[in-house]
C-alpha cells in the first residue's frame, strides 16, 4: 500500500467506546475502491438483513477514494454511507470541501462506525491516531458553533470537521451531514444514522502528503483544468451552480410549484447571476480544486446570512425556490444557512415543503395544521418557518421531518400524488419530462432519485459533445424526448461510468476524460488500470448497491418514477409534451439486460455476479 | 480517413469482372474494424443465408487492421473470411508475412471478392489501382512457380503475394491460402473458397507508406519488443515455434498418434532445437518485425526442401508428427513444403492423415482403401504420400480431402470417435485434457477448434504472470485443471481480449500489454480509444461471428468437443486424468451467460444486441 491510500481503515465501536484499525490489502482495494465500491462491500458483509437504520445495528462509513487528497481539481471529497432511514435500502452521499483529502493525510482511507453511543460523543482524528471525546456540551449546537468549540479544545484552527447539527440530531430522516459549514453529503438521510449513534462530528488534523507516484502528470493534468476550463466548468468557475435558471425556466428543466407547473416567472431573481450582482461575497474552494464554484453570500438584512455557512447551489435555489414557488433570493439563503447549520438536505427539505404546499393548497392540509401557517406556493415567509418546525420536529415539522412518502402516508391517499419521491428520497431539480434519459436515472438509482448518482445528460446532438466519450464507445448524437434502445445504451454506459464518480469520489464538475481519469489513478497508485477495469470497478458497486437493495426487499416496482412525470406540466414548455410510460418501462427493462439483470426482475444474474467475482453477496 | 486506414474498401465481381471501391467512413471503421470485425460485418450483411460455401454465393473478404502496415513488430497481417467449406459456418483465418501491410501501401484497406470468374484469373494491385487478369496458364502451378510467374510478368519483383496451389483449386475443404510462399492463411478451408471461385492470386505492390499520427510512439514500444522480449518472445525469436516439444511431451501437451496417447517417443528429435542445430538456414521475419520467429529449413536428400517455402511452424511438427506418431523430421519438413506449395492447412491435413491412421489400425480402413499403403501411426512414408493423394483427391485421399467429419461419416459409425474437430475443424495442436480452458475455447470458437482463435493459457499460477492481465481487471492467479467460475471469468475476459487480435490482425507472438495497444492504436489513428471501447469492438465481432453461425443453424450443441477428451490418455501423464464433462458443460453455459447469451442455448440476448448497436444483424 505504497501509493494513493494507507492501507488503514478505521473501525469505531461506539457502543463500547473501543477503536481498531484494519488492513485489507492491495487486492481489496482495486477491486472495491472508493465510496460506493468499499460502502456497498462493507453494508453487505457486514450489517444484518432487515434492520432498523436508526438502530445500533446499522453502520456508518465515511470512506475516501483512491486519488483523494492528491494534487488535482475535484479530489477533496469524502463519500458517507450506511442503511437509508430515508428510504430503508442503500445510502450512500458524496461531498466536497476538505474533510476527505484531511482524512488521507491523517493516515486513514475510511472509517467505518458501529453501535451507538451511551452519551453524545465526537472522534478526534490526528495523524494517524484516533480517540472518542465526549460531545454533551456541543449536543443540541449547530454545526457553526460545534466546529469552533472542537477547534478550541484541540488547538487546531485548521481541524477539519464533518458533523450534525440538530437536524442530525432530530433523526429528520434527511437530514445530512456536513463538512465544515458549506458542503454537504446531503442525500438518503445519512445525517440521521449519525444522530441516531449520538456522534456528533468526526474533526480531522492530518499534515502527511499523500503518497503519489508521478506528481507531475497530476500537475499537468490539472494544469489542463484551470487554463482551459473543459466541459461547463468555465461557468461555474465564473458564477457557481445556478447560472442557466433562465434557460431551464425557458426549456422546462426547473422544477416549479413541486413540478406542477412549467412557468417559473422570475428565475432570474433566483439565479447565480443575480446572486453574484449582489449578495456574493466572493467563491470558494475545495481541496486543491482549480474550479472555485462555490458560491459565498453574506446578509445583514432582514435577518443575517453568516458567509462561514457559504451560499446556496443551484439544487438548493430551485428546491427552495422555484418548486416553492419562490423567488425571494433573501430567504432562500437563510433557509439554506438554517440547513447548514441545521444539518439538513436541502432538497429533500425543499421538495417535502413544495408538497406540503401544495396539500394545503388542495385542502388536505389546513392552517390548524400548520399552526396558522398560510402554507401557499410563494410564501417565502412560511418556507422559512417550515424549515425551523422541521428541524425541531414542531407540529406538522414532524411529520414533514419523515420525507414525503411517510407524510402523504400519514396526510392521506390523496397526498400521495403530490409527493414527489423515488424508493423515499425526493426528486431533485432536474426534469425527467424533459430529460428523459435523466429520468431513468433517477428510477434506477440505487439511493432512489439522487442529484449525485445517475444523473447525467443523455440528450447530445452534437458530434463534438460526444467526443470525450468516443473512448466508452460512444459517438452517435441522439435527438432528446426518447428512450429508445440506442438512447437506453449511451445511458447505461454513461451510468457507469459516471458511477466511477461515486466509487473515485471525484467531482463531476471536473471533467476529465476518460484517458485522463486513467492517467490519473496510475500516477496516483502505480497501477496500470484502464477504462475497462474502472467501469469493472463501477459496475461491481453498481451491482452490490443492487444486491443490498434486493436484500432489503426492494423490487423492479421500486425503479419508479412519480406518475407525475408521465403528466405534463400544467404550463410552460412541456405543457403539451411527457414521460411517455410504455416507453419508459421498456427502456427501464432493456437498462436490466443490458447490465446483465433478469430483463424482467432485475436481479442480477448468476452470471453477471460469477463475472463480477461478487457472488459472496448472495 | 487521414489515418490507419486508407478508407478504400475494393470490391471485385468475379462473375461480371468488374471492379468498384466504397468507402464507409470513419465510424464503421472504429467499430468494425479489421478482420473479425470487417468480416462478419459483410459476411453477415451480404451473405444469403444457407448458401454453398463453394457456389458464386459465397464472398471471400481479404481485410487488414487499423494497425496494419505501421512500423511495429506484428503488424504485417491480414485475415481471410468466407462462408467456411470446412464448418459450414464462419470462416476466418489471419496470416503473416508482408501482405497485409503491402495492400495498405497499395491504397486498400481490404478487399470483397464476389461471384466466380468464367476461367482462371489473378487479381493485380498496384498504387489504388486494380485489374482482373488471366491466369489460365497459373492454373494448376504450385503457389512458388505462380508467384515466379507473376513477378516476371509484372515486372515488380518485390509484389507479394496470396495464392493458393492444387489444394485450393481441387477444393480440399482445409485448403488454405499462401503469403508469398511462407505464410498461410490455414484455417477454415479458405483456399477452397479461393478455387471455387477461380482466383489464383491476389498481388499486391504499394509504395505509400500508411499514415500515421506519431509515428515516435509506435518506434519506443518496437524498441521494447526488440530489446526487452517481453513474453515468450525472446524463445521464438531465438527458436522460433516448436521450442517447448519436449516440456509438452512430458506434460502431456503434445498431441500424439491423433490424440489417444500421451507418450511422445522422442520429441526432441522433432523440435525447434533441432531444427536449428541441423536443417535451418537461418530465421525469417514478417513486415517490420523484432521478433523475427520464422524458421528456414533446407534439404537436399532424401528430397530437396525448397527453403524459399520457410519451415515447419510448431503446429505443423506437431499435427503431421507426433500426431500421426511420427519423429522423423526431413519428411515433416518435406510435407510442410508440399502444403505451401500446394496451398493446404497442416494442421486439419495431419490431423486427417491421424484420424486416418487410427481407422486403419482399427480395421476401419484397410490396404484396399489406401492403395496399399500401410497407413499405420510412424509410417512417414505414408504420410507424405497421403499428403499428395489428397492434394489431389486421389482415392483415399478424395475422402479425407473433406476433412475428418465428413470422412467419418463416409468411412462409418465407428470411426467418428476417431474424428478429432469441433464444428468440423480439425483440433490443433495443444491438449484439453491439460488446459481445460483452452478446450473450452476450441468448444466455443466461432471457426471451431482454432489455433488462432480463442486459444489462450488460462492457468496461470503466479501473481507475476497476471500482472499484464491487471489492466482488464483479472489479477488471481489459479490452478490448472478446473472450470470453476473464476477460471470462466477468466476465460470470457481473455477470449474478449485475444479476439481483439483477430480484429486488429495483429500476431499474437508479440505481447504488448492494454495499454500499450491502446497507445499503439491511438498513436496511428488519432483516435482516442481505450481498453473499454476496443474489447466492446472485440465483443461485437464475437457477436457477429456468433449470429452468422446461429443463422447458418449451428446450435449450443455445436460448441463441444470431440469425446476423447474426456477420457485419460492411454499412457503418459495424463493417463489418469481427464476433462470432466459435467464441469466442461456447466463452464460452457456459464460463458454464455457472462457473454451475455441466453445460457441455454447460447444465443445472444436482445439487450446484449442493443448494448453493442448490431440488432440489424439478426
Amino acid at each position: 500500500m505504497a501509493y494513493g491510500y494507507n492501507g488503514k481503515i478505521l473501525r469505531v465501536d461506539l457502543s463500547h467506546g473501543t477503536l481498531s484499525t484494519e488492513e485489507l490489502g492491495d487486492a481489496f482495494y482495486r477491486r472495491y475502491f472508493g465510496g460506493r465500491g468499499m460502502i456497498s462491500y462493507f453494508l453487505l458483509r457486514e450489517l444484518a438483513a432487515g434492520i432498523d437504520p436508526l438502530s445500533p445495528e446499522n453502520k456508518l462509513i465515511f470512506a475516501t477514494g483512491p486519488v483523494t487528497g492528491v494534487p488535482i481539481s475535484g479530489s477533496g471529497r469524502n463519500s458517507v454511507g450506511a442503511k437509508s432511514p430515508l428510504t430503508g435500502g442503500y445510502g450512500e452521499a458524496e461531498v466536497g470541501g476538505y474533510w476527505g483529502a484531511e482524512l488521507k493525510r491523517a493516515g486513514f482511507d475510511a472509517i467505518i462506525f458501529e453501535g451507538r453511543a451511551s452519551s453524545p460523543v465526537y472522534l478526534w482524528i490526528t495523524d494517524g491516531k484516533a480517540e472518542i471525546r465526549d460531545a454533551d456540551h456541543l449536543w443540541g449546537k449547530d454545526t457553526g458553533e460545534a466546529l469552533k468549540t472542537i477547534r478550541e479544545e484541540s488547538g487546531e484552527r485548521f481541524a477539519r470537521f464533518a458533523g450534525i447539527g440538530i437536524g442530525g440530531e432530530n433523526l429528520v430522516r434527511y437530514a445530512c451531514i456536513i463538512n465544515d459549514l458549506k458542503d454537504a453529503a446531503g442525500r438518503t438521510g445519512l445525517g440521521a444514522v449519525m444522530g441516531s449513534k449520538r456522534l456528533k462530528a468526526i474533526a480531522v488534523r492530518g499534515h502527511e502528503p499523500v503518497d503519489i507516484v508521478d506528481k507531475n502528470v497530476l500537475l499537468a493534468l490539472n494544469r489542463k483544468i484551470v487554463t482551459e476550463f473543459p466541459g461547463f466548468t468555465k461557468n461555474i468557475h465564473d458564477f457557481g451552480t445556478g447560472a442557466t435558471m433562465t434557460k431551464y425556466a425557458q426549456n422546462g428543466n426547473l422544477p416549479t410549484r413541486n413540478f406542477r407547473d412549467g412557468n417559473f416567472e422570475n428565475p432570474e431573481g433566483i439565479s447565480a447571476q443575480t446572486i453574484k450582482k449582489t449578495i456574493s461575497v466572493g467563491m470558494d474552494s475545495c481541496w486543491a480544486c482549480g474550479v472555485r464554484c462555490k458560491k459565498v453570500v453574506k446578509l445583514e438584512e432582514p435577518w443575517s446570512v453568516d458567509p462561514e455557512y457559504g451560499g446556496p447551489e443551484y439544487e438548493t435555489l430551485a428546491a427552495l425556490g422555484s418548486c416553492c414557488g419562490i423567488d425571494d433570493l433573501k430567504t432562500i439563503c437563510k433557509a439554506n444557512e438554517l440547513c447548514n447549520r441545521y444539518s439538513i438536505d436541502t432538497i429533500s427539505i425543499g421538495v417535502t415543503i413544495a408538497f406540503a404546499m401544495e396539500c394545503f393548497e388542495k385542502g388536505l392540509l389546513t392552517e390548524k395544521d400548520t399552526d396558522g401557517l398560510k402554507l401557499t406556493f410563494g410564501n417565502s415567509d412560511a418556507m422559512l418557518k417550515m424549515v425551523e418546525k422541521i428541524a425541531r420536529r414542531e407540529g406538522l415539522g414532524n411529520i414533514l421531518a419523515e420525507g414525503t412518502k411517510r407524510a402523504a402516508q400519514k396526510i392521506g391517499k390523496r397526498a400521495e400524488m403530490f409527493a414527489m419521491h423515488v424508493k423515499g428520497q425526493e426528486v431533485p431539480m432536474h426534469e425527467p419530462r424533459l430529460k428523459w434519459g435523466l429520468g431513468l436515472g433517477y428510477a434506477v438509482s440505487p439511493t432512489g432519485a439522487d442529484h449525485s448518482h445517475n444523473i447525467h445528460d443523455t440528450d447530445y446532438t452534437l458530434e463534438e459533445q460526444m467526443r470525450p466519450l468516443n473512448a466508452l464507445g460512444l459517438s452517435e448524437p441522439l435527438p432528446p424526448g426518447t428512450l429508445g434502445p440506442k438512447k437506453v445504451r449511451l445511458f447505461t454506459y454513461l451510468s457507469i461510468w459516471r458511477s466511477l464518480y461515486n466509487c473515485l469520489v471525484t467531482c463531476r464538475f471536473v471533467e476529465f476524460t476518460p484517458t485522463e481519469t486513467v492517467n490519473i489513478v496510475n500516477a496516483t497508485t502505480g497501477w496500470d488500470t484502464s477504462v475497462w477495469e474502472l467501469m469493472k470497478v463501477s459496475e461491481r458497486a453498481i451491482n452490490l448497491a443492487r444486491l443490498f437493495n434486493i436484500r432489503e426487499g426492494l423490487t423492479a416496482d421500486d425503479d419508479r418514477l412519480p406518475e407525475r412525470f408521465f403528466q405534463p406540466q400544467t404550463s410552460g414548455p412541456l405543457s403539451k409534451t411527457a414521460l411517455d410510460k410504455n416507453e419508459f418501462d421498456k427502456a427501464k427493462h432493456l437498462y436490466y439486460g443490458m447490465m446483465g439483470w433478469d430483463p424482467d426482475t432485475g436481479i442480477p444474474t448468476r452470471a453477471k455476479l460469477e463475472e463480477l467475482d461478487i457472488t459472496w453477496a448472495t
